[in-house]
């Protein structure tokens, strides 16, 4: 890690901004390795999701998995390429400790994470639709609360949601605070 | 509108790539426009998709409309409020034709770009996560596919779909040619 001492008032020439951009780029750094954690532990806590019910009445549907749903499906491989993506940007991000004046990649990080941003926000978004469905059911469609059986699936299952909506956080913060950084060179 | 013959390469001393950017800014203000065009026609479409049902069997649900669906409803919202913010966003994108230097504003601009592709991806892909279970039902929560009945309903509503994503590329596009503008100056 790049001692944070080297950063004072002395080499205000050649960095003018290089103290201030020095301890935000550690933060995004920082951020981007809290955000591998939460996409991880959506991506697991949803695959531990499944419930068998052991009941003796006459329904029909015994057992649910977040693999019956091809919505839920998505939001698990989404997650695993986002934790990916995201270990494989750190070195990325940490070019620019190194080079504080490397414009254009700070360029391609940005719209690398605003991609990510998009995908990332599609596939909570509509595993979220789909647990809000599982929790209220919709009399319109004769769609049930399912809910009311799989209690532990849906508990699972709606949890695991946290980590991809505090990566989404951590993403829009990160690609806001690159955008300034890039302004002000 | 401005001149497109203003810019040629007579004055590159204080403008190094004002013919290109401002080229670039223009486009990106027609984008805009195509913008909220799309995400109108999304909202109102939606808005149109109700349909009732003459059955003679026992079915005990005759209509289906937008309202039904809480998600449909955010949709509806979302794209309404994102082609207010494009067209409120287009005098300050205007601003950076006139100053081409504008750093700060150039930010701010693609900071609520961004902010706005977040909730636009929201709305569109929780809407999509419905109209997809509506289409192919899910077995094992014992969720009918509606559309075998509401055709007319699922066509409709399907179709809305199509203004947001327009609006989400649009929006992402928008936002890569920001950055580079914005890492080129």
């Amino acid at each position: 890690m790049v001692s944070q001492t080297e950063t004072g008032g002395t080499s205000k020439i050649s960095f003018p901004t290089a103290g201030n951009n020095r301890g935000m780029l550690i933060l995004g750094i920082i951020l981007r390795i809290a955000a591998i954690v939460s996409t991880i532990a959506s991506a697991v806590y949803m695959t531990m999701s499944d419930e068998q019910l052991q009941l003796f009445t006459q329904v029909s549907i015994f057992s649910v998995e977040y693999e019956d749903f091809s919505t839920l499906r998505y939001f698990v491989v989404i997650n695993s390429i986002v934790s990916a993506y995201f270990a494989f940007s750190i070195p990325l991000a940490m070019i620019h400790i190194a080079r504080s004046t490397a414009k254009q990649s700070r360029a391609v990080l940005i719209i690398m994470d605003m991609v990510t941003l998009g995908v990332l926000t599609s596939a909570a978004s509509a595993a979220t639709a789909i647990m809000f469905l599982a929790h209220n059911g919709n009399s319109s469609a004769n769609w049930n609360a399912i809910c009311n059986q799989y209690t532990g699936f849906c508990n699972k299952a709606s949890a695991s949601l946290i980590g991809s909506f505090v990566a989404i956080v951590i993403l829009m913060f990160l690609i806001s605070m690159s955008t300034v950084a890039l302004a002000r060179m």
